[in-house]
C-alpha cells in the first residue's frame, strides 16, 4: 500500500470516531460539569482507530500518540498522531480542527496527512510530493511564492500563547505582514502548503502538533523551523513560511 | 414562495459566483499589485445575482447592499446584504466566511440567512423558527441555555478592533469566560445559533454585517442588542448570548 492510500484509510476510519461526535448536543464546554465528554471521547477513540491500522500494517514501526503515549518498535520509523488537532475549534463547532498523523524516518518527517472530515478535505504529503483531496477538485499543493514580509497573510492560534521575550516577537512581526489572523491551529499549515497564507508562526507545539505537518509544508515548497532556525520535528516555537525567501525574511526580524 | 425556499435559492444563485473564485491560484492577497482581484469580483457578482432575484421575486422590495448601494422599495420591506462576510477568511482559504441577507420589516430583522457554500452549509431563520441544512443533517437551530459566564466559551474577530475604553470591556469580558477564540466572522454568530458558542462580541459593525444573522440568534432561543441594550439592527458594538440570563449577565458586566 502507498502512504497515500494508507492516509485515505486513515482519515476515514478517524472520521467514523470525530464526526459523529462534532456538534453533538450533549457537548458542553465544561468538561467536569458533564458526564459526556464527545471530544475526550472522539480523541481517544480516533487515536484507537488510528494505532490499530498502523499496527495491522507497519508492524515494527513505533507510534507517538498523543493519548495513549508511546511504542518503542524498530527505533527507526516512528507514527506521530494528534486525533484532534484544535480541539477549541472541535468544542465550539468550527470545522477549522484537523486529525493529524506524520510518519519520522530517523527523526526526519518524511511523510503526514491533515484530515478535516466535516469539510471532506485531506491534505497530505509523501516522498512523491504534497496534495489536496477535496471539494473543489484533487491537486498538488503549492505554497504562494514571492510574497514580501510587507504583503503577507500571517496566523497565529492566538497571541496569548507568546509570553514575555516572545510576545515582543511576535507583535513586531505582526506589525510586519500586511494582514494577521488568529485562531484556526493546523487548517493554518495546510492553507500554507494551498497557497492562501503566507506565514504561520505558533509557540510551545508538541511534536504531534507538527510532525505530520513538516512534510506537507516542505513539498509544497515551503520551509519550516523553529524560532532558531533548527528541525521543527521536536515542537516548540515554529515558524513556517511559504517560500525560502520570507522563511529567512522572518527569521531575521524573530532574531534581530 | 417561502421565505425558507428564497433563501435556498439565493444561497444558490451566490455559490455560483463565490465558489468557483474561492481559493484561486492567482489569489493574492495584495490587492493594488494584482490585476485580478477574485474577492472584489466575488463580492459583486453574488450581490449582483442576489439583488438579481430580490427585485425579480419582491419587486416592491427595498434592497440594502454592501457593493450596489441601495433602492428605496416600499419604504417597508428592506433587504439586507453582505455577499461576503469574512473577507480575511476568503482571502486566506478558511471556509468560515458566509453570505448574509437579511429581511426587515419596519426596521426589524424579520428574517435571514447565512450560507456557507463550501461546506455546503444554511443557516436561516423565518417567522416559523430557525434551520440549519447541512451535513450531519437539516435541524431546528437551538441555541444553549443554562450556561453561565464562567463556563462560556466567548467568540470575537479580533481583540484588536476594540479601542481605548471598549478594550478594557473586551478584556474584562474575556477575563471572565471560560475560552476565549478570535477569527471567524459571521459563522460565530451561526455556532451560537446551533448551541457550539454561548457569546459572540464584536464592534463597529454595518447593519450589512448583523441584520440577516439577528432572527437566526432571536429565533434559535439567543439575545442579541447593542452595548447599550438597545437593537442590534443598526449595527455599532453588538453582543449576542445563547440565553436570555447570560446576555443580562455579559451587558452587567460591559456596563459596570
Amino acid at each position: 500500500m502507498t502512504y497515500a492510500a494508507f492516509f485515505r484509510r486513515l482519515a476515514a476510519a478517524a472520521a467514523e470516531q470525530t464526526l459523529p461526535r462534532f456538534r453533538q448536543a450533549g457537548l458542553v464546554s465544561n468538561k467536569l460539569a458533564s458526564g459526556f465528554d464527545p471530544v475526550t471521547e472522539a480523541d481517544q477513540e480516533a487515536e484507537r482507530a488510528i494505532v490499530a491500522l498502523i499496527s495491522e500494517t507497519y508492524p515494527e514501526h513505533g507510534i507517538l500518540g498523543e493519548e495513549h503515549g508511546t511504542k518503542q518498535g524498530d527505533g527507526r520509523h516512528i507514527w506521530v498522531i494528534d486525533p484532534i488537532d484544535g480541539t477549541r475549534a472541535f468544542i465550539s463547532g468550527l470545522p477549522v480542527w484537523g486529525t493529524l498523523v506524520g510518519l519520522t524516518e530517523n527523526g526526519d518527517a518524511v511523510a503526514g496527512m491533515m484530515s478535516q472530515p466535516f469539510t471532506g478535505e485531506l491534505f497530505y504529503a509523501t516522498r512523491s510530493g504534497a496534495f489536496y483531496e477535496g471539494p473543489g477538485g484533487n491537486r498538488p499543493l503549492k505554497t504562494r511564492q514571492g510574497t514580501s514580509l510587507g504583503d503577507a497573510t500571517l496566523f497565529t492560534t492566538t497571541p496569548a500563547m507568546f509570553k514575555g521575550d516572545k510576545r515582543a516577537v511576535f507583535d513586531r512581526l505582526e506589525g510586519s505582514v500586511r494582514l494577521s489572523r488568529y485562531g484556526v491551529d493546523c487548517y493554518a499549515f495546510a492553507m500554507l502548503a494551498a497557497g492562501s497564507v503566507d506565514l504561520v508562526i505558533e509557540a510551545g507545539l508538541q511534536p504531534y502538533d507538527i510532525v505530520a505537518l513538516i512534510p506537507i509544508i516542505e513539498q509544497a515548497g515551503g520551509v519550516i523551523t523553529t524560532f532558531d532556525g533548527g528541525s521543527a520535528e521536536g515542537g516548540g516555537d515554529v515558524i513556517a513560511a511559504g517560500s525560502a525567501e520570507l522563511h529567512a525574511a522572518a527569521l531575521d526580524l524573530i532574531r534581530s
